[in-house]
């Protein structure tokens, strides 16, 4: 026999493209100190850089208020190359200019609510012990086979609106209100309700969601992208007030930005 | 059928015009060790920059204390021009001597608890579903209609008082008194009584909402403006007792400022 | 008929001197760049500014510990006047070699718990309505004999005891325990205890209470005078443990300084 | 007679290598203004020194993120040791063109939470009063033996896998959840249950816990060493449905590095 | 009669040296830009003034980890004289190459639980009225008395241990578990099981406690002085576990230092 406590409590989940999101403000005056020919040479160096990784999975933003001026996005298959997309941002000149106030650290996430229920319950009614070699092997089947059927919102190009609006979040785990001891059925129902906001936002909002537990400071990171950043205030106003957000929700920084062509940068460095 | 926990919890609202705060600190060494002639033309630069904004929804104050020395505040008719604005006030040259120490993003917001009631009682009375096709095409009437009726209002003028107060703010998601699972009538009951100190204050203090979730890092920012800054102590003491205020207002950093002129924007800088 | 639920739960309170705390640090190794000759005509300017500043309100300390090197405090008799304190001093030489590590801005207040009692009470009991035209009239009166019998108290001269503590603090508006929903009796009898032992160290320590709700990040600003700062430590270990302290107040930094004449300024810039 | 109330709360631990991590962030625009023929020189003396310290057991990793460009981890049999790292690292030119942004220091640590109910137990059943010489002599024999036999893991080499993840970590003692007043068995049996998810992960992730209460600002630091960073999200969300992560766990800031050989510093700084 | 509820809350205190931690980093850049010659000379100088120092109550550490290179601590008979010590040490030339991090300002203090409860008691039962003239003289009395007996602990050298450890922390005012509401007795009983531990540790762990509450941001200040940094995590861990700890210490940063003979203050500063 079994019973849903003795289930597992974490829900599968699939991972895809490593994030990197760089908040960063110009240094004004010594940037404006250098001649416009120096200044012209650093813009073409760093838009030509900037506009290869477009094609590799970038993407450049001007920054609203003095978090930044400027928010590059980068996309990648493994943090490895991403590593390396850092270093190689470092060796241009425009780097010198620029002072680096944030930055955020994670992996696309779906996380597999619906699948996990049915495959947790259907092994423990076939008596296949938790963790044991064949429930191993089972598990890493559908996360396989999931893998490959979501494989484009794995590794999802950044998408061409106008606005982004990026902040990471936590679940909270309060004294008396602690997301990781609600049962898993009652955390699907409010995961379910929470999605339905967003569906209804469907056309207006593009939502891509990474996991950063182990990776950075929140536990998920969360990038939205609309033509008008009013539509982030609606759509985060109203699940404000779904249960998942309301009680378990804690919010960190918010980030706003206008989408920049990489080889347009330097409209962001007229001077 | 329907009951009060069927309607949606959240308020209807209407925005307007995207707000812009910038707090900015004076580099006195730098500025100082410039020529007076150099700081005469730097200074005729800006002034006449800055009266041309204000002439299209900007506003400069004196700050008090160390948070900064001046603040700019734009009110404009979307985020895109928010950042052109900012991208302008960049090419100026007093920005090498300006550092940045704080700014603030938000939408002038009006929320609609009244409407929001009538109208979805209203429809669920109608047996309308909820989110169904002829249901949003009421609400969206409503706001359409609200916002042609509060035009003015969403977009205001910067008003014209010796002194503003701003603050952002947040409403409490506590662990045992949440605002977001308040109950709509309970909650529309708190903001009206909240709304008549306001209105007991009406000839004394001016005070403009503007919400900033997605935006900025709190929910809502409130800018209040009147001739002497001692009423901005006495309205928020007195608001702080009431219920909407006592339990579920977080307050951020506040900051205090004297209107000055663009064109006189020279008087803060003398040296 | 009235009750004391339908009284206002704000005491009445008399507002006076507008204050400016700046905490500065030294930029030691561009100080100590000058050549002496430059130091002492900084020094003689500061000096001789200050000594003016000093004979309408203001004080300058020397700070202990890295919190800053030098406090200067400002007693004015409004926020324009305060403003103006602050660009006149932008525009001493020795402001390039000081460093704003923090300031605090607040009013002298007189909370009036007794009074405000008494002639709540009074029109209640004359069947006076709440905020009528009458009843702010009584209310308008109190406050202006009050202001008057209270003026020199509203307008203190800052007391010349040799050490200053200054810190910010709140009351508590905790999910259990919040003092703004206290009821007004109640909160008056511990605000009564409070007060005797503050009176039972009258000799050994000046006290100034200042509010700050809209002008500063805290409620309330405290600054203390005495000969030997172990007596702040005792006073305000002592006052921690009545009720209203040791559950209601929440404390910023604290700020503890050495009186220094304006005109001996000097004596803190020795190289 | 005994009982289990009266046998000490803390589980016995041993001590082994004491540990530093260094967060360095590199001064770009200082860096690439010197010449090709110093830099080279400087990294020169750089990599040959940590190529040394590597084989004293320290390890050299490119940051993730804008938390800092470089971590260096020493471990060290001591701490008299470690300080003299720090000291020679400071001698090198390199540390010109870094700038530190954080640091840990910690103590390899093993919590012997079953050896230490044994032997309480077994000392209370021979009716040897606690503290007692008897039992102290009994306590440190414990300790010397499970050093001993612990050896290896109290001085461990540091692991080669191409990543590590570094993060600080208290149990938490809130009002109504509190580690510290949890009962030895049942804190013995959670920390069992843990350590359960982690042996699963055991080919996957090699972890190295130290201590810090006393020496840093968090209770213990966790390193984790894999070949993927996606397997640190695996292991640390598995764990955080576990009931001592979910209540007690309160996590610090995360640090992501890929190893590079000391010899190789080199490539992390080219421009 | 009297009860115990009647008897003041606070235990008497008698208060010694004051006490400057000041911690500090070198600004290696600029520090290592200057000749040989200049630096060997301002060493000099430095070493022969900490030499001075701490034959008057000074003692130099070289601190691990990035929280500061050097930390100094100062113990001197009032805050007077502690301030003549931050203004002397500002007029060395190395101080411009020195960044103060922190500091924290308190007084040696000695909490008299025992002897509170003694004299409070025989006074009530003695019928003497709180605050009266007679009570307070036989107050004074007993603090006299104290004062003189426990003298050389109110006025101590800073032991020479290698090792120091120094932390602030607070006493828990939580919502529901407030120290400053628990009842004298049962504090009194807590602190004792608290110092027992503490005695255990005697021949390896000096101790020293100072009060900060008005004079800096937590309310004590805790240096431990120890041959081997582990004992400090051992003695705090273990303290950790009683509940006066357990319950209601909240803790600052910690800082860990080495000990250096000011003499010696040039072998941190060998480049």
């Amino acid at each position: 026999m079994y019973s849903f406590e003795n289930l597992p409590a974490m829900p599968l989940t699939i991972e895809g493209a490593a994030l990197l999101h760089q908040m960063m403000r110009v240094k004004w005056p010594q940037w404006r100190a250098l001649s416009a020919g120096e200044r012209d040479e650093i813009v073409r160096d760093a838009s030509a850089a900037l506009a290869t990784m477009e094609s590799e999975g970038s993407a450049a933003f001007s920054m609203l208020g003095h978090k930044g001026d400027i928010m590059l996005v980068h996309f990648r298959k493994d943090f490895t190359v991403l590593n390396q997309v850092e270093l190689a941002l470092a060796k241009l000149r425009i780097w010198d200019y620029l002072e680096q106030t944030s930055s955020y650290l994670s992996v696309v996430e779906l996380g597999l609510y619906e699948s996990s229920e049915k495959v947790y319950t259907s092994l423990a009614e076939k008596g296949i012990e938790r963790y044991s070699f064949e429930w191993n092997e089972a598990i890493e089947e559908t996360l396989v086979r999931q893998r490959t059927a979501m494989h484009p919102r794995l590794y999802p190009e950044i998408p061409g609106h106008p606005f982004i609006c990026f902040y990471p979040m936590d679940r909270r785990r309060g004294e008396q209100r602690n997301w990781y001891q609600v049962p898993m059925p009652e955390r699907q129902r409010q995961m379910q309700d929470h999605g339905e906001i967003g569906r209804r936002y469907a056309g207006k909002v593009r939502q891509i969601i990474s996991g950063s537990i182990g990776l950075d400071d929140w536990e998920w990171g969360v990038d939205l992208f609309a033509d008008d950043p009013v539509i982030f205030k609606k759509l985060i106003y109203e699940m404000r007030f779904d249960e998942v957000s309301a009680v378990y929700a804690l919010f960190g920084t918010f980030y706003l930005g206008r989408r920049v062509p990489g080889a347009e940068i330097g409209t962001l460095l007229e001077v």
